[in-house]
């Protein structure tokens, strides 16, 4: 293995972490196309679910239920859209994959920020792939510190 | 409940059913726009993965590790996209969700079935949500006919 981001996250990558358990870490997304989008990573390379251990994904079952919670408690989620894809990596012509899980929160009521009122418009169809991720920075601080907070209770 | 497809199957909707496990069945999807494209569908009627029990969620590890390993071997899959997404059941104004997860195998290589070649244009990108998933009948057979003659090994 080379380089991998994930393996070798800096500090600025680390500064959206929401939770972390034995194996398996909870960021914030970058993209925030729909407020609350999350990503959850292995702490370890693994290319593949297939490849997962027996105890790591036993702590897959508890992350998933606890961040579906969470999503759904703090910002009014109806449901969590799951995918595990890793199609990036395959753009390389030796891909060496690191697995990690998206999880976009769906929503069928306005998500407000600061002021600010996001819609889910594509609600019971699957999510859009052109939609921005940009939002403004102190709206994506109020989602990462309400999240935190019920996580960390 | 008032009336489930998923729990309600048909004798001919059982007719791509490729595996079958205490808890799931896969079947081969309808939609064929990536070949090998498969469902993985939880017996019971729950409505979110943080609702399975642990005997089920084990259980969904083995099946991934076998569907996996099938789509790579017999159609020669470089990965596969998994999502468990549910969001069509939230079209309607009192969602009741059935658990199902999407298998979609990537290709970097054209898949022939009959003399026909098949072609992950997207492949390293996200599935394209717009591609047709109508394939020739005798090749929707000929996927299924390979695929569970590997799971039947």
């Amino acid at each position: 293995m080379e380089h991998c981001d994930w393996c070798d996250l800096s500090e600025e990558g680390r500064r959206f972490q929401l939770y972390e358990s034995r194996s398996w870490s909870v960021f914030l997304a970058d993209e925030q196309d729909l407020p609350g989008r999350c990503i959850v990573v292995l702490k370890r390379h693994c290319p593949s679910l297939s490849e997962l251990t027996e105890e790591e994904w036993d702590e897959l079952r508890e992350l998933i239920r606890k961040t579906e919670a969470c999503l759904k408690a703090v910002l009014g989620a109806a449901l969590c859209n799951w995918s595990c894809l890793m199609n990036s990596f395959y753009k390389d012509p030796a891909p060496d994959p690191h697995l990690h899980i998206h999880v976009r929160p769906r929503y069928d009521k306005p998500v407000v920020l600061n002021g600010n009122t996001y819609t889910d418009s594509e609600f019971g169809h699957h999510y859009a792939l052109n939609r921005s991720g940009a939002i403004p920075a102190e709206d994506k601080e109020e989602v990462f510190r309400r999240l935190k907070e019920w996580l960390d209770r």
